[in-house]
């Protein structure tokens, strides 16, 4: 098994991307960050996936992306869209979160002389998220190969974004075949503390369609409905 | 003035680089970054630096990479090499730190809608640290530049090392024109909590050799002599 950097956040998708990075034979150093996001159920739904799916190592970085605000993930005063998915980047988007995640990853990576980073992007579902773009994921692979010990002696490290155009029906499919619990994990941006999910914010809205697309039981805690 | 995010260590490259974006019509949003660094000095030193040189803000954030270690900078059990300057990458370069803290910088420009980032990368003094080299910094600025949502609406960031390939003694004297207080500043990767260095480590001998390179009194206080 080789080592590899997994991007956790305690959602459906990075759950998925665990599981397959595991399939795919290498041992999973799950990375989650606690950036000051207002789903703070994400966090000890990360843990429960990390132990669920056999992670080698869990660790939860502290960083309070609060202090720059700008999303409606950081800042309180604004709202959590609950309308309905629309077109554009929505104000959920959290600036360079992506980014910042993934370069975390990268430290982690050098110092364990990993040669892959799992992130669970999906340019399908949110097409409107800057950072979830293909284009982007391969530029940031070409400036980690450069930033590093690891790039400068020539040992090649690869950006994984296995879902990048999967469906949401199809990841929730392949995750079930792997055995992923989805009950371990929140997609809410508004879950309660204890994990029970909005159903009408964008992201309970399309965790939803995906079950029912896939034809797969949802066990989510849903406190309304659309 | 245009907003511009400078990345200030409180070291004397960043407050050169400071000094400089102002010179230049730039509003100095100044971040330095808590990363659980052995020379808590220099965070003192940064708040210092960004109220002499009149930054317009100043934050610090924390961000704990001592949690990944690999660097006498980020782990108490690697010493810090006082014997003189060597070839090769050296055990105080933190990995990915310079990736850390463009991808901070950049969140806090878009935030700000600031197109440009300073950073006082430095290639020719640390010819060892993979993130100094003109290769990586342009590959960080293409991959910005398709992270954000002002990359995605065409309004191009930029990222300025202004230091790239100066020798320390002409960042030293053109600081100096520009009316930097290098007193205020704190180079030493072991410097005590009230600032003082040891005179020894690479960061040590590369300050007072560029102060004598450029004929300008050394203002910090050694604790040793090599």
């Amino acid at each position: 098994m080789q080592p590899a950097v997994v991007l956790l956040s305690g959602g459906l998708d990075s759950a998925t991307v665990l599981a397959l990075a595991r399939a795919a034979g290498f041992d999973g150093h799950c990375l989650t960050i606690d950036y000051g996001q207002r789903h703070r159920a994400e966090l000890a739904a990360a843990a429960r996936v990390a132990a669920a799916l056999g992670a080698v190592a869990h660790r939860t970085l502290k960083l309070d992306l609060a202090a720059f605000g700008g999303s409606a993930l950081t800042d309180a005063s604004i709202a959590v869209p609950t309308g309905g998915v629309q077109e554009g980047i929505p104000v959920t988007y959290v600036p360079a979160r992506n980014t910042i995640m993934l370069s975390l990853a990268l430290a982690w990576a050098e110092v364990l002389e990993a040669r892959a980073i799992f992130i669970g992007a999906n340019a399908v579902d949110y097409s409107g998220y800057p950072d979830c773009r293909p284009e982007y994921l391969r530029a940031f692979e070409a400036m980690a190969n450069l930033a590093t010990k690891a790039g400068v002696e020539g040992r090649r490290l690869a950006v994984h974004a296995p879902l990048l155009d999967w469906p949401k029906a199809r990841i929730i499919r392949e995750g079930t075949a792997l055995g992923v619990d989805y009950s371990l994990t929140v997609s809410c941006y508004q879950a309660t503390d204890e994990g029970a999910a909005c159903g009408v914010c964008d992201s309970c809205r399309l965790r939803r369609a995906g079950f029912e697309a896939a034809g797969v039981r949802d066990p989510t805690r849903y406190t309304h409905r659309p």
